[in-house]
């Protein structure tokens, strides 16, 4: 997607490690128009495919799963991040991994999923796969069917995505980096 | 706003110490279509204000606050609740406070909050008013002017909104409740 390429190559900062902050139109301040130009692109790629349900993972994949849901014509579910341990019965539950770190648990209202439900799975980043997955999970203890992913940026070089993709899953991204360079430069997968 | 108020009746849960849950169409599950319908209300109320930013808080006032960055065509800014004490100086930072608790932080970067912006703070719920007079001191740190609220639901019985009406702020609130009996009856202000 040309637009978001341009995006964030004029307003996307570059930090160690390979991170990318594109907190002034994704992830803090947010450009909604983007996003839903973002939300046409994942319709016409999963047309025909009888999504019912947007879900997410709170809190910045709120606003393009927001726009999807409004092009979509369906409702968003938000998955909620956790500390309790105490959790009530009337909710699924799933662990995101995340190695040299205790990771973190997250939440749905078991009325808010069922089996009826062909979910697009929605959010601004993917790099490792780890949130990704355990959405999945949560989605499949439901019964419910994970008809695909709609991703902002995929990190290509994380390699979450190919693994997903692997296994089955179909993960559609609207820019994908397959290196952040040192000096800051990024290629894009065409 | 009949419609709200009518989803508020067929759906809104009532708990104990007046607490209404509204997750299947507000802050778990969200009705964006009725999303767009607050905002296009909210749009209408505040014709000609100028109205450049959408400011709110995450993660629950994040998908109305969209709705409304959509229809009035500006850029929306979520501040972030923050634990660290530690912030950078290139954060504008406010705490929200709450009795009977520590409260917690809110940030949002300086450069997305500057003296040209007119403001409208946007959030799902207003009880006391805590979080609303945080993000109203926020705004002002950052030289910028804040034009009214927009609020979904107002629990009038609360006071938060009549007192910021009383110092000269705006409130555009699309229900007021003025009681939430024993029973789970609702009293909707006029």
């Amino acid at each position: 997607m040309q637009k978001l390429i341009d995006k964030i190559l004029k307003f996307g900062e570059v930090y160690p490690d390979r991170v990318l902050k594109v907190d002034s139109f994704l992830n803090h301040q947010v450009d909604m128009d983007l996003m839903s130009e973002i939300a046409e692109e994942l319709y016409s790629r999963y047309l025909g495919t009888d999504i019912n349900k947007i879900l997410t993972l709170e809190v910045s994949g709120i606003p393009v799963a927001c726009a999807c849901a409004q092009v979509f014509n369906v409702p968003i579910v938000y998955a909620k991040k956790t500390e309790t341990k105490n959790l009530p019965d009337d909710v699924y539950t799933n662990t995101v991994f995340k190695p040299n770190d205790k990771g973190y648990d997250i939440t749905v209202a078991k009325k808010f999923l069922s089996p009826e439900d062909r979910i697009l799975i929605v959010d601004d980043f993917l790099a490792k796969g780890y949130a990704l997955k355990s959405l999945i999970e949560l989605s499949k203890a439901a019964g419910a069917t994970v008809v695909g992913a709609g991703i902002v940026i995929e990190k290509g070089f994380e390699h979450g995505g190919d693994e997903l993709r692997k296994d089955g899953v179909r993960v559609e991204s609207m820019v994908i980096m397959d290196e952040i360079k040192d000096d800051g430069k990024i290629s894009f997968r065409n």
